[in-house]
């Protein structure tokens, strides 16, 4: 149980590294006859995918999935499913600085120690690359919940370095290369990214992602509730370094009159707890916010060991995302797919003949607000 | 698996509810050999217990463990180590109310939607009592790991609302009942807490938590890196909503030559990362610090529904803590323990027998910085 | 995770040791809404119990069980369920030999090797009486089996020794001291126990558990096979040594003509799968044989070595049952519902939303076939 | 969890049909720094492959493994071992009877009820063409088991159909294409082989697998026993309907003076335990025997249902495995092998820094009985 594996349920365990042949998954606990193809996992897997806009790496993927196994006729099984992403770009190059030189920010000297062996080329399995994997599995587990529940998971941009950016609209998010809600601050943005690339930089951003059309009763207190999950799928994520459901670390200045979503029989007032009180979804919007930091593989040179122990200076060359945060909302889309589907199945399994007497509410349905972010975000 | 076990490898399985006749829990995988008595509990759960002060709840509680099993000679034997801790100030009182309604910011609509039952005497099952089995466990993996590695967890109130708290010093944190490190703001956060009781309100409150002298190694590269595991812990701590490791949300507005950590042989020269990389950890502090919602039991009257989905309004009476982020202190400290001593053992199991020709770098050793928090928190 | 929990959503962990001051256990993951008291779980208790006639041990134990938990207003919360079971028999007395040597076909030697620690006092952790946290889960797991599907579980001693016990009838299961299906045979078996106890010795015994009203689709392919899962229940059995599903060894010298049950409309003509084929139950009666091994704890002298490995001989004084394989019995058929209820409700979670167009069959139903044993057994 | 991993830390996932494009594996956990490359596996890869005689299936598969990741530089790094093995004989045949029917002995009829889909080419994911994967994650296990403790793990068939198998030697066991340890019995065998094929008839078998110079102190009580973990190992294979350990069924009829192994300074001095006692083994070897099934896949027309639930009759024409037991030799030993390695990183997790005064004993070692297989096998 070395930790390449996500779910007690819906089970991904990933496997690959960057410069390997492939990067793959094999899902265990799939519910059998959800219709599923190559085409439906590929229009997520192109949404992650290097090499779209000069803004991030421009190693060439053409990131196709093959499904091995677990669908027969069009449909799943029951059985795991297998996919592969071969690794086309592989670019020969010297390795020798890496390969014996630990890089700031990087998982080198932490990975070194522990395992005393090490695949330094491109990271090896510390590599972006493996989320790869994870927008494949997450692309099964997304149509799944919305076919049964209508459930859509959607993710933005909210912040890169210290630019905020204003939620205006679902719409423009995939009309950019950022994830970015809001056409105006895209020349910004290019602008920003383009000094960063010719500085040798990089820099962090926070992403929001949202799940709407909620049902309520998922998550299983005490240890494993349904935000406590988000949280360890979230910071699996290479370089997330902060998670907040709902309101988050606002909620330290505010006081229990506010914070506390009053309840009515149109809904919930107001969502400060991001769709999960005890540990459990109300049937509001999961609301979550991450920060990511700096790809840490950046030209500037910078103070290192090299394995002996000995100082020296290092500068990372290559075609590094200046900032991983963009790349990572597909990513962070997917591995909420994944901790929610493996909570419907779990509520299914312990709860799902649980009926009452008491309605569903959700948020405030008029406005149709139930799927878009809320106001703090914006 | 209906959520209430924590951990892999040193797996600990709380029970219980607010109002029953005890709470207790199961340790499962602790190492044989270690010396365990009742006392070594008792500290620990002394730090949590309520009615110390009149800042917090009022319940009367002596909170005295029992140890049942899993101990023999003052041993313990490798066999379940099972405690229980009576509750004995179940004050009988009229739940009629909170019986038929969902109070706001409270588990209580999503736990009843999701169970079709509901024990609704003290918040049952839901009540933040329940952390008093967890502080239990916890004293015994942070005896474990301070025995065999010198490990020293430690934590501290950093923020009641809109008041930050700056760090002093760690001898300052047992002083006062709020674990704040500074003795200068005690009378401040006295006279708030008392203008939120006399208000019927509550406040938020932010925690910091250190782990010092940690060893290089820990975590479980992709889905189970340390810091996901102890953003999985820390949020599974009643009323947490926003965490962070090291620089945190700070990290969105860093650049990468100022977020990464450089290496020299005297050790990093600085902590952004909060002591993990790439999942594994450092050697360097572990830096977490959370996000405390206010207590949602307030008096003031708040806007709800009942069980037939009937509006109607509702306060809280009853021996609540006005910002239950204070005594989360030693709890967040607990599930820190209990996080480490879970990937020691998993560390042990894969990678125990690994040795580097690397030497093992930390802080910055002359200052005695290694167990100290960083600037950043103060 | 050092074994002490059974199933993967019905999850059972069991703790005490036979002369600490209790046993108990924890259920996590019980459907929510089952009415359960503690006079349901005290009925197959009582059938473990020791002292109930003289060919047990003559311990005496009222092995009352108390609820500590996850129970409210007569029914299961979905919260975990604790119980404990005091120990009131913990006969003081010398353990000198015992604590220092390791009695043949005892975990003694193993055990201390393993943990370098030992509870010696009637064998500690390894004790049978760990069973009794066991038959106690059981009977919830039994309890909503029998309510929601309508499975009946039963269990019998179809040998003892060289003496094989022919099937009669289930009704006189319950009517003698060793759960025998046979009246004739009782004064036979009073008999030989005597003789063994008059010796000092102890004996072996076959004992057969069924499990009636089988729904087809439970068992997870391929490592968890539902038979496979039966295996792994069945040798945690202190003192198990062989497993039978169905035709079982005498599967060795079949030929597959003989062996494959057919199916009609009416059901299929013969149970050699014991009622699970490619891990999935068929719908027919589960059926299962052990082999349990002749007590350890008898009088007369053997060789072993004492802690320091010089050599001895040790004989067991004490209240020892000569034959464990007789209350296996409920403990077989509590490790069987434990099975049974954790795969219904992993079945629940990955298919229990399928239909198909085929029926369901079973067994012979016109002879009211499918809850009674199969001829091999008789 | 729908089953289709096998272990706690050593995690082997299998995936892949029988007729789709692969089989495949991956190994999490895997210590790092072991030497692996894929003539490693190959070796006991082979030993499975179909076509080698005319006595197993005359499918034609060259069963050449591919390392997809988790090697570098020839060693293991810790991360995941993917491993391929592509079919390449699906021949093109036609199917229709299968689809639409339930071969009786198969999975199919559970299968189909189960999931509502079915994957009937060539038994799909019930294929016994799955252990290949099982194969070569056992090939890495037992590599490290050999290297780090010197452990041997070998199998042999000791009876097929009603004819008993004499062991006699070791070396004879890879000489014959039956795993017989007997020169003599081989033209018997051939003989029986043939005539069952002449027949369109099957046959089970018995085979019995030992592990030799194992360490003390694997296996965790009290459910996860050592010998529990075997008995879920082996009932997982295909076709598997009975498991003993040591004396197995034999223990039904001993005394307790018979059964119990004495211990003297020298060694045990018999091995009925089948080397574990309380869950955890004892030093000695790791005795364990199967009944495996005969193959369903047979010509003779048997009846059985359609789809609809109408009466027909049904043979199978193929090329299937007279008696299936005879290449499950290979199977169960990689089956042994990944219990075994599993229980060593458990171990070493828990207890692997205890020590105690008490020399380890294990048989009697002057006859090199160790590793040979008891009187009882014979």
């Amino acid at each position: 149980m070395s930790g390449n594996t996500f779910g007690a349920l819906f089970r991904v365990t990933t496997f690959g590294e960057s410069h390997g042949p492939v990067i793959g998954c094999v899902i265990d606990g799939c519910p059998p006859g959800l219709p599923l193809a190559a085409a439906d996992i590929q229009t997520d897997l192109d949404r992650r995918k290097p090499g779209t806009s000069r803004h991030v790496t421009q190693r060439r993927e053409t990131d196709e999935v093959e499904i091995l196994s677990g669908v027969f006729d069009a449909e799943t099984t029951g059985a795991p499913i297998a996919f592969l992403i071969h690794n086309r770009d592989q670019r020969s190059r010297d390795y020798g600085n890496i390969a014996d030189a630990f890089r700031p920010g990087h998982a080198d000297y932490a990975w070194w120690q522990k395992y005393g062996v090490r695949d330094y080329r491109g990271g090896g399995r510390a590599s972006a690359r493996e989320t790869a994997a994870r927008v494949a599995a997450g692309a099964v587990a997304r149509k799944w919940l919305a076919e049964r529940f209508g459930i859509v998971i959607r993710g933005y941009l909210a912040q890169l370095g210290d630019l905020p950016i204003a939620f205006e609209s679902w719409d423009e998010v995939d009309r950019n290369p950022f994830f970015a809600p809001n056409a105006e601050v895209v020349p910004g943005l290019e602008a920003r990214l383009d000094e960063l690339r010719r500085a040798g930089d990089s820099s962090g951003a926070r992403i929001n992602i949202v799940a709407g059309n909620m049902p309520v009763g998922w998550g299983e207190p005490v240890f494993d509730r349904l935000d406590a999950d988000i949280a360890h799928a979230m910071m699996s994520i290479n370089a997330v370094k902060g998670i907040e459901i709902g309101a988050g670390f606002a909620a330290v200045s505010q006081s229990g009159s506010q914070h506390g979503d009053e309840l009515t029989p149109d809904g919930f007032l107001s969502n400060h707890a991001g769709g999960v009180l005890g540990g459990v979804s109300t049937g509001q919007d999961i609301l979550v916010s991450l920060a990511v930091k700096p790809t840490p593989s950046i030209r500037i040179a910078r103070r290192t060991i090299d394995r002996a122990g000995a100082p020296m200076t290092i500068g990372t060359e290559g075609r590094h995302d200046p900032c991983v945060g963009i790349r990572a909302v597909p990513v962070a889309e997917a591995m909420l797919a994944l901790t929610l589907i493996d909570h419907a199945l779990r509520w299914r399994a312990q709860c799902g003949d649980v009926h009452t007497i008491t309605p569903h509410i959700a948020g405030l349905s008029p406005e149709g607000w139930q799927t878009t972010p809320p106001p703090r975000r914006k």
